[in-house]
């Protein structure tokens, strides 16, 4: 179950150079090139003359040239020219539409008519001097509601990732959901206790000693249609904690597009974004390859959830207030949903 | 098909340790884990708060600890305890009978109303300083019927071990089945032959010439739900054959527990309990290496018999004096099912 | 689609040694071996004792031995011998006609009683002096159609083919198809172009400058069951193209048998049949080496399209001037599989 009227990451800028890009969003295979001047642009991965993918062809002065026999295809789905063909009633593809903004490529794989660039979300830390930001991409065979679930409710982070940003006191401190809107936001503040690894290797990249007391906080927010932002960090104790001046504090946002690829399957763009030594490319490799490590963590855990949900499926699980988020999250994807499907049967 | 109400071996010991395992028996998806002084347990893989398998979780002093969330588990299938929740409501998973016993680890996939130790096996040669036993397990993609019937004829030994226990003489000589109950035996007795390079092997091994006529033996006999125990061996002609003294012979049995996985696809359990040089654990090593080379062997075999048989699906098969032993025996597993069913619908 | 009442190329002479070969084809299990005196047989690959495939037994003097239990099996299907059995009631399986000719085994999979060897193809450079051959096999994921399709289209040399035999000529220049009861021809003449590499090749091969124009022809002749044959060639300009003197041209034959494995599965039997320097066994490897690598930059792309036809069943493409000759053999496909099933129905 997703939404379909909804910008969702589909690749990063790097992944669509020369070559087209073939990848299956929402359950719609796609073709993603750059047209003209650069532009991203999506289309069905589908050639009228036999079916071949497109993502097989090459891009030629901004023209998807089919790899097959040599079709040209142009942005907005029609045919422009085929050697020795005239080409005028050619039927069209699907054009999905497509921007490049903050770091990603979005698609937006629903009525087209709806799409505005007023939806994407705003980043405010990406094209921003003061923050830099290192990710990936990984893919996950499960529902992608399964990675929503684990983003909004971090206590996991005591169990699968014991040795860099576990600890008990995750546990230990209830968290807070709060709804507002179409967004959910689950909390948790734990104060006066030792930083795990991950962020004591933060403390000291910001010049902080790391054997100290220190308050953590954990901000996680959903957002329509399947994104979660954590604000994350550590503040040497009693310096105000979230709120501590910027020296006395480690501060991140772990950055999580989840996109639907079938209804069992996904992409995982994970990332963080930080506002401390934003220039230092060694610490941003740094602390990418250390996210991979941990959110690589995850990958058997959700893909055995995944199998073991579609062997008793229907089974009940149990909503606790730690699921209170990704219980939220789930209602909401449920009203999109379901607002659609009203939208097109009317 | 198969049985329920019935014990099966489910692993080793050795394979439950400090880690939980995660294997589906009959169909039924499975933890096992060492409990509470090391009592084995047996519980469904599933973790009743979010559906994630409790096999990818720890043990802590005997409860199971989810890996996900950290929900404790108790070997009644009750939840202990889980950080910051009150689980005095959290529905039960199910409670697998379970038993350690033989040097194995037995499950009861049925009604535990119905299971009692008194229905395990007697396996005289386990426990018991006198014998010696070596063996390991093979996944098997075929129905575990088609490996009872491979053992209980062994005809298949001329054609698919003819470097080590095939002889043309098994072929040529007669069989004879018998019923015994919900047992069935199936035997041969081959008189003045040459031993083949297995037995020859073991005959050295007890001290015996290997270059002269032997008599040799197979005695087959399937206990049910799918355990077939093979007395092998070879006595030096003339000397009593199966009844021969023990310094005239080698004799051995082969121990196979078939359990099934799904419908198509199996655990093959499998080893040899030998009387001589029991203390001989370079020997030991040496028939398991030989054994499981052999046993190997069937596997592509079965496979492909198995691909055979879901393509041509009802084909009728033949049913020779040689395929008696596994015709039984498949009469008993089809009384025993249709046991269970007529007590469920009762 | 297939048609069953045909001749098939199923495995070329060296397969089928002293092992036999199991090969599915239009969706029949079928095991090849030789009998007496070497000829070929072609039986279902199933034994009737227990449905093991007989392909993983072994020939002894003319017999198939199962390898399981050593049933002995003749040509026809019948029973031959069993140890220790009485084997005239044993259920015969099925024989297939088949022909070990010019250079190939062909398998009859449909009603044995209208075989007849005089509708095997004339293949005139086989077993002929003058012409040397050399080819291979592949396997591919699609539909065989697709496969003639491929064959028949010869534009997407331009685009799949760029480094090899493909040159912008062949799509400026117009092709032509015509009907020769169930024959279809495609043919192109471009005259006064460049050869492409491989072509200069072979030009060089004939002791013929590669550096100057020529007239190259491409003649497709698809012939059913699913045999394209493609002669090829390029003569010096102005020479008589085609009908150029031998020693002005290099000519080939380009040979293609497409047997259905599945209804999206083949073999892809490929190979050159060549008139020139026929003793020179290292042109033949070089010009199959050659011939291969292209052949199987086709093997993505038809393994793409028939992922995207299966997703997108039904979904209309288009059949333009170039698509005439596969569409044109499509047709005598579909009137051949409705003759032979209005032969079922009477």
């Amino acid at each position: 179950m997703f939404a379909k009227n909804a910008w969702y990451v589909a690749a990063t800028p790097d992944e669509v150079d020369a070559k087209p890009l073939g990848r299956t969003i929402c359950g719609e295979k796609i073709v993603f090139y750059r047209g003209p001047e650069g532009r991203v642009a999506a289309l069905e991965d589908w050639c009228p003359h036999r079916g071949a993918p497109l993502s097989l062809g090459r891009v030629v002065e901004g023209r998807l040239v089919c790899g097959y026999h040599g079709l040209e295809m142009g942005c907005d789905g029609k045919t422009v020219a085929m050697p020795g063909q005239r080409v005028r009633g050619f039927p069209p593809v699907r054009s999905f539409p497509v921007i490049e903004k903050s770091g990603f490529i979005w698609v937006w794989t629903g009525d087209a008519a709806q799409a505005s660039e007023d939806q994407l979300p705003e980043l405010h830390w990406a094209d921003n001097k003061e923050w830099a930001f290192g990710g990936g991409l990984y893919h996950i065979a499960c529902d992608y509601r399964l990675m929503i679930d684990n983003l909004m409710d971090l206590t996991h982070e005591t169990y699968v990732h014991t040795t860099s940003i576990g600890q008990p006191e995750i546990d230990e401190t209830p968290c807070k959901t709060t709804i507002d809107g179409d967004h959910a936001v689950t909390s948790r503040f734990m104060n006066g206790i030792q930083a795990p690894p991950f962020w004591r290797m933060a403390l000291r990249a910001n010049g902080l000693p790391d054997d100290q007391p220190v308050d953590r906080w954990q901000i996680c927010r959903f957002s329509p249609p399947s994104q979660v932002h954590i604000e994350v960090g550590v503040a040497l104790a009693g310096r105000g904690g979230y709120d501590a001046p910027k020296q006395d504090k480690a501060y991140s946002i772990v950055v999580d597009f989840l996109t639907p690829e079938t209804e069992t399957t996904m992409w995982y763009f994970w990332g963080m974004a930080r506002n401390f030594r934003p220039d230092d490319k060694a610490l941003t490799a740094q602390i990418r390859e250390g996210q991979g490590k941990i959110f690589a963590e995850d990958l058997q855990m959700l893909e055995c959830q995944q199998a073991n949900l579609s062997k008793w499926a229907g089974r009940d699980v149990l909503k606790l207030n730690i699921d209170a988020g990704g219980v939220q999250a789930r209602k909401v994807i449920e009203r999109l949903v379901a607002a659609e499907r009203s939208t097109l049967s009317v």
